[in-house]
């Protein structure tokens, strides 16, 4: 799964998903968007699986917001596709990282490619309150290191 | 505009919209949760027409929590299509409000009719701390008659 | 799970979903259109657990445009909650077809109650070619009677 | 407006929208696949203005589907903020083509840059039927010079 481009040796992430009707557009396929959904769902769901789920990063007033985004669509997926989107930090810097998602169908078909950079950052006093980059603590990088 | 059901003699409410590619669905139609995505925005715009805006409603705590809706669909909506949601305050109740929706196509035919019912409310401290109903003020209401 | 006001004893249909960073507001919790969205996905899946999934539905040009929708919001539901859509047929009758959808928290808290009244149809030629309602078959109706 | 990498001296498209309520999520800014809900928007509606709208491209059997995208997020968008999508012609290829939008807010402020390429295909037979590259018009390209 790692890339030559990598810069740091992750965990794989696994994020289950399906292509819903309304996921589709008129010419019968997923309209794209919907893979930038998944990639931040499959994000949140990365992150909790190393302990930090959507109520510690609530409480604790912790936050990724978009750096950028990308996607490659490499084949088309209709309704009913089953998917998985494996996820890997592909880079830590010092307040940012870089996340890279493939997106399979069940039969192995690769769908899609995305990288999403991000940074980490904390809101002064919860959501919708100013939000500062801060250096993502060595601890948690660790939590993603494959041994 | 208005219904033998309405108790309260409202002002309407005007938010254009169009149906996008990513609305529709593989039968090349609107998919309907977009309707109630545009009712929604619409009773935005209707609260903000009077001059209770986004950031008026997020300064002030306030919230309008839905308590049900529901939705006739009349025709269907095709990609391209110009719309318009023309919205009215169906009935004041204490500490609730109803907002009756027509959607129309710029040729005049009727889309779809709608109903939200929803709670006046107010954050303790802001968005994502905890929400209570509170009595809808009568300046509030007296903004929505028609004259 | 039947309702008194059910006409017809249905087998139940379970599909699992997640409210999604994505698919929350400001206010923290679920947008509302999320549920209608689940609804939608929730009646399809049901039909494909009786042998109607989505490659044969195209196949021969079936469709199941909606009539009306109404959903009843009974609880706030936050990032992470783990739901699921239990669907049953309220009604079959003769060209169009009653959902009635509870949507519960896997803490058992019950979310929401939609219903939706639907048309059984078919293209005259494929997807996105005028669509005519027609009899639901009795060998359909079968499929979902609880025995 | 050109950029240095243009390789096309285009046109301007300007597709004008909003931040909903819906269109947020609990940190209070825009979700990030809004912005690519918004550029494939800008993008039918970009054709348009050079007479491929949507009733033609169905006739036609025509398509555009994506080959990849990326979008660079600059600053945040809260509800309300109005928005206009500029979009040019970067670079027409044999089959593909390349469009790059700037999305701005009303007062100036550039929120997101973005990037989509896509290939000019058209359908065996409508669509849902299976689709190939084809192509670019030089006429088509013409209508996209500006003079």
């Amino acid at each position: 799964m790692e890339r030559s481009e990598d810069s740091f040796h992750s965990i794989v992430g696994r994020f289950p998903c399906q292509v819903h009707w309304g996921d589709c557009d008129p010419a019968g396929i997923i309209f794209y968007p919907t893979y930038f959904r998944w990639m931040d769902s499959a994000t949140w769901a990365f992150l909790e699986s190393v302990g930090y789920g959507p109520k510690r990063m609530r409480a604790e007033h912790l936050a990724m917001p978009l750096v950028s985004a990308k996607c490659d669509f490499l084949a088309p997926a209709e309704q009913g596709d089953r998917c998985e989107v494996r996820s890997r930090i592909s880079k830590f810097g010092g307040k940012s990282f870089v996340v890279a998602h493939d997106i399979l169908r069940s039969d192995g078909a690769e769908l899609a490619k995305g990288i999403e950079t991000r940074v980490w950052g904390r809101f002064s006093a919860g959501p919708g309150t100013p939000m500062k980059g801060e250096a993502i603590p060595e601890t948690l990088k660790a939590l993603f290191v494959q041994k």
